[in-house]
């Protein structure tokens, strides 16, 4: 099953496939796929079941790579939005949890046309939506699982206590088509800290405010069959704690210099090639700024030397270097983000890399807000569905 | 003339047409025109021609909006890439600038095949370059015109003192296919002073630099034709300078947080339409991170209220709020960027607004790397000319 858009946009990139780095115009997005590969057999290894790998598809936003990763284990997948979710269902997917509220007519019809086809989680922190999500379920002969989310210390999403998730659940118990499942607590607020002590002392109390919710529930009666959280910062902190059975992680597939130093088991597998637009006596000018590689967090730096950039202005990636530094105007180099969903957001598809040349080009899919093509595509599978009825 | 990957996307949105924003799915972009139009004129009024207006279209990525601004009396277009030059050039413009280096093979001979249907000129700071380019355009039996970019104060692109540009100069002269028509010299390290007089006493410093290298040209028998700079948050001042041919202002279109202060002038016209997804006492979270809106420099505001964002995540805006703060769960807000071109490079189409209503949808072009689907067109269209010769 293939959106037509997307496939216009793949076919637009497929002469690439068979070429090295220094025939593709740049920016372009180069996975590296032993790489990904290795990423994700070291993630499966590392959780090895207990609790269950949930990964996280907001990071790669792409077809290919959750059937990799379920492939390699994985329990079905995290996505951010209901537009990921519903993408990936129609690919095939099974199992899905949609890690946050999903508010607003179109969305919420999406997410129930979307359990007519897939087992469907979704995160609720609010009574009304939660009657809103019923309603679109009853409507859609559809059931979807919802885990109550808990704020965790990012002050953010979720209920902000043990009475407020008692509260909910026991509304949630009378909503038709609706299951509760569980709990999820995103423990994001502990996701840049470097030093691993601090890093496992803020997670732990996390999970502690996440557990206490869990108790709660378990008290009154509710089963909490998912208690869902953790990251690529902290997959090994979060995971070690036995009542946590699924963890979110996601960017471990590709890396990015943020997460370098906080998550050492995982090598960088994606990269933005470059070309060097301008060369000083003491500046290197790249022709990839924040209209294609995503500078949050840290700045972008070059793969090879590890060089980090100087600024990331809109079309321009800045480096200072010496007078005998070995690049000139036209050299390729790669470049790793500084944060790899940004990157992955702007970019249309993946150069799938392997032994120096493209093997393959991988769409990415409901980038930006995301639901222009795939709206076209739901509506027309809708009516398919109705005519079903 | 138009793309089919592009008007595919369009037709996706096209059933919003007619509607309010209580109807539309979020997150949207929303053009208020009524306003574009006001922007348009307020700075086509405070230019009048002397210098010229060349409007950077890197700020709306629209054939629409750059139609708007040519009625207006603009002289042209600037462009910060080959490929928003390409598709603005087979969109019927005509006489625009490329205020960057183009480099690497497919890039320069889509400037070589755009110059033979539009006049084109493009920045060089470069030997090596400018013989690639040169070496295109009588591929294409084409001309292509030069500016040198001077660096005025960045430490980016550009030659770095007059002797380097006057060495420059006289090898492009022996350069077939290319004319040196000028220099351009942006002064961006200027943008974001919110004083009015530091930040003019810095643009008349990168401006003398400019000048200076002007000045040696002209010594040397170089007709200075083109003197390009300025932008948004310098029109006024750098505009005020004589000696300055032409201002490459973008953003006063749209306007954000950032520029709002420093160009007062112009009003916002560009928002980002949100729901509310989560609302406790002390927090508003609507579904805008940084995969829908730009929070560079600044972060993004409510519209109405003026309320700054406490954060931006990838995908949730989060507001600091009183308990009485009027906003609920799926209430509808519009919210203005931090930095109007990332937005615009996110986003697929504009909601354009008038009366309260989708009055149209406008395709946004060359987002993100910008080739994919122009690639194929122009690969199409350069195959349909090879014909004709």
């Amino acid at each position: 099953m293939t959106l037509d858009t997307f496939s216009t946009v793949v076919d637009a990139y497929r002469a690439d496939i068979g070429r090295t780095r220094n025939d593709l115009t740049t920016p372009a997005l180069l996975l590296d796929l032993p790489r990904v590969r290795k990423n994700i057999q070291t993630m499966a290894a590392s959780l090895n079941g207990a609790p269950h790998l949930r990964p996280h598809v907001k990071s790669h936003k792409c077809v290919q790579i959750a059937k990799m990763q379920i492939e390699a284990g994985a329990a079905g997948v995290t996505t951010a939005t209901v537009w990921e979710a519903a993408m990936m269902a129609r690919a095939g997917m099974d199992d899905l949890l949609i890690a946050n509220e999903v508010v607003g007519d179109e969305k919420i019809h999406c997410l129930a046309e979307t359990a007519r086809i897939a087992r469907m989680t979704v995160a609720v922190d609010h009574i009304g939506n939660a009657e809103t999500v019923s309603a679109a379920a009853q409507l859609a002969k559809a059931e979807i699982g919802v885990l109550i989310e808990v704020d965790v210390g990012m002050n953010r999403c979720g209920v902000r206590s043990a009475e407020e998730a008692r509260t909910l659940a026991k509304k949630l118990g009378s909503l038709p088509g609706l299951r509760l499942r569980g709990v999820m607590g995103y423990e994001g607020h502990c996701a840049l800290e470097v030093n691993r002590d601090v890093r496992a002392a803020k997670a732990g109390e996390a999970m502690k405010k996440l557990l206490a919710v869990v108790e709660a529930l378990e008290a009154d009666g509710f089963e909490m069959q998912v208690v869902s959280a953790g990251g690529t910062s902290t997959y090994d902190l979060t995971g070690a704690n036995r009542r946590i059975t699924e963890i979110q992680a996601g960017s471990y597939v590709f890396m990015d210099v943020t997460r370098l130093p906080i998550a050492p088991a995982f090598e960088i597998a994606l990269t933005v090639l470059c070309t060097v637009v301008s060369r000083t006596a003491d500046t290197v000018v790249l022709d990839c700024g924040k209209k294609a590689i995503g500078a949050d967090f840290m700045l972008p730096r070059l793969k090879e030397s590890g060089l980090p950039a100087r600024a990331c202005a809109e079309e321009h990636l800045l480096f200072d270097v010496d007078s005998n530094y070995p690049l000139e105007v036209g050299d390729r180099v790669e470049v790793v983000s500084g944060y790899c969903p940004i990157t992955v957001n702007i970019h249309e598809v993946y150069h799938v890399m392997e032994d120096g040349v493209v093997a393959d080009i991988w769409p990415i899919l409901t980038r930006g807000p995301g639901f222009g093509p795939l709206r076209r595509f739901i509506r027309n599978q809708r009516n398919g569905l109705v005519t079903q009825r």
